[in-house]
């Protein structure tokens, strides 16, 4: 299966979820309230998350029908902690369908609005995660609930370390604080997050559930780590989309961390100095000077390799793990997208 | 029953719904996340919507005891929100215990952590809900469950006008948009939402929970037009506390609305030349002049009596809505309170 039949399907996959969730984004008063609420649903963007759930639910022969609305609270929870995340990071653009880039909702309407629009998406999201109880029953709508109620908790786990190393201007991380906020962020929240809950919505064994994350987190870190990559990378930038605004906002990155050992002392001085500004006062001169120097010191190159890893490692074990579930077509999907997200250039 | 019975009645009701807060708020890795997470609940307040909700379970002919975790749910849907709220008003100090003003959690921690830390708590806020229905369980725990997506959504509308009439520097209110927005944030949130939640586990007639509206929207616009008061009046202003802050975070009051009605077209023309600059741009001469021509043209005066009449039309409603209902305690503290709230210094 090719790169492009992966995001064939995930755009197949795509149509019942939206379906479904433009349902629960009413038009009413206040209407430009309510246009903040559906602006980024709206946008869409991969629904690699929501995908994941319906694919893994078929995967341990569940009804991807039944899980639409799992789907469809999890691409939810995507939109409102997105909105909140870029007024946080300083993001200054967020992806629109199909290959553009329109202004971050809090660069249209100012932080508060745009904040307080997140906060009614979000509950937007548990009104389709009361609907689903409802939908499955209480014993698997529950399990699905307090899942939930877990993977967005470890998400903002991952989200205050993020934000505290920016705000402690703390630029010298370890690869371990690295990955321990990554593995919160991506390889939870991203895919093995999504993974279980596909699982539970299909009745898997708590047993089967739990050992999704063996080849969950490596697959969701794989794809953090080449979301970084794609961040830094000329290729990857359509029209309206800024090269590198990750050095920009700051973003501690395994790049980072990995030019940051290899530089010398005097580099790594200036990096310092350039990192400690808050985005409006980094100029492009110096955002170019330490892309060139990641891309000299081969920090790209580095995180590129580690992300192949992943990928690689995250494949292996899948196999291990699921030779015993038949082969469906979910499962190669599956498959497929480990390799996937580390091939991707948009 | 006089105005420190109330406040003694509040204190007793708080402790049975803050045990149960507790044992949501984890004392867990990474540890100021929950520190930051556990902040605005350790600093209680009156628990003034908790308490209405046990109260009005009570009223009913329903069991206190089973409305605990719906009143620990309201108190945290406060917490969180006035955490976010905070941030937008560009308040500075929030209420500690016991007659204390501390630094809002965003002067503290900083806006994006803050506003991370809120929607940590709004989660926990869900999770309580979902252990809610299931104690008390399907039928009566999803009406309480689908009331709290209603009164939130209905909050972050009102939050919503509030916000945009600041962004968009409109200063000159109608008095019916200004109700509308404290219809949702007060009238509906503060009141008649916590006696509608206390109803429905009391297992009322739908007809007698929607009748609620009839005085508890009065009664929480009274509440709400005393706050705006107590804001702009000295005596309840303790220690740390500054005075007038509402005129600083330019909030769109009852009184200014007065005030603008009132005073002469160049006075009007400084108002709103005011009321334009943020918070860090106004000095304390002109929350000054401000203030003294409030005070001058009688527009305290105004909100007091309005208050007053919306206390005195809510208990007229109240007497005649729930004379069929037993001379429970709960009823005549419920009674008081439509009082207190207009009677109240701090």
């Amino acid at each position: 299966m090719t790169k492009i039949t992966v995001a064939k399907e995930l755009k197949i996959l795509k149509e019942p979820v939206w379906e479904k969730i433009q349902k629960y984004l009413p038009r009413k008063e206040p209407k430009e309230h309510y246009a903040m609420i559906r602006e980024y649903p709206s946008r869409q963007g991969k629904y690699f998350r929501p995908a994941l759930v319906l694919l893994s639910a078929e995967m341990f022969g569940g009804d991807m029908e039944k899980a639409l609305l799992t789907a469809a609270a999890m691409q939810t929870s995507e939109d409102w902690m997105l909105i909140h995340d870029d007024w946080q990071d300083g993001s200054e653009e967020r992806r629109s369908t199909p290959d553009e880039y329109k202004p971050a909702l809090h660069r249209i309407f100012g932080n508060e609005l745009a904040v307080n629009a997140g906060d009614a998406l979000h509950v937007i999201m548990w009104k389709i995660l009361g609907d689903n109880v409802r939908l499955l029953g209480n014993k698997t709508g529950w399990k699905v609930y307090d899942k939930f109620v877990d993977i967005l908790m470890k998400t903002t786990e991952g989200q205050y370390l993020e934000l505290s190393w920016i705000r402690n201007n703390r630029i010298s991380l370890t690869e371990k604080e690295y990955y321990r906020m990554i593995y919160a962020k991506a390889g939870y929240y991203t895919v093995t997050g999504p993974l279980q809950l596909g699982a539970i919505v299909a009745g898997a064994l708590d047993s089967e559930i739990r050992k999704i994350a063996e080849w969950g987190v490596p697959f969701g870190c794989a794809f953090q780590l080449w979301d970084d990559v794609m961040n830094l990378t000329i290729e990857s930038h359509i029209q309206g989309k800024e090269i590198a605004g990750d050095i920009l906002e700051g973003k501690r990155t395994l790049a980072l961390i990995h030019l940051l050992g290899k530089c010398t002392i005097t580099e790594k001085a200036y990096i310092t100095s350039i990192y400690s500004k808050p985005r409006e006062r980094k100029t492009e001169e110096e955002k170019d000077y330490v892309l060139n120097l990641m891309r000299r010191y081969g920090s790209i190159k580095y995180c590129k390799h580690i992300a192949w890893n992943y990928s690689i490692l995250a494949k292996i074990i899948f196999d291990e793990n699921t030779s015993h579930l038949p082969d469906t077509n979910a499962k190669h999907i599956i498959r497929e997208c480990i390799d996937f997200v580390v091939n991707r250039w948009r």
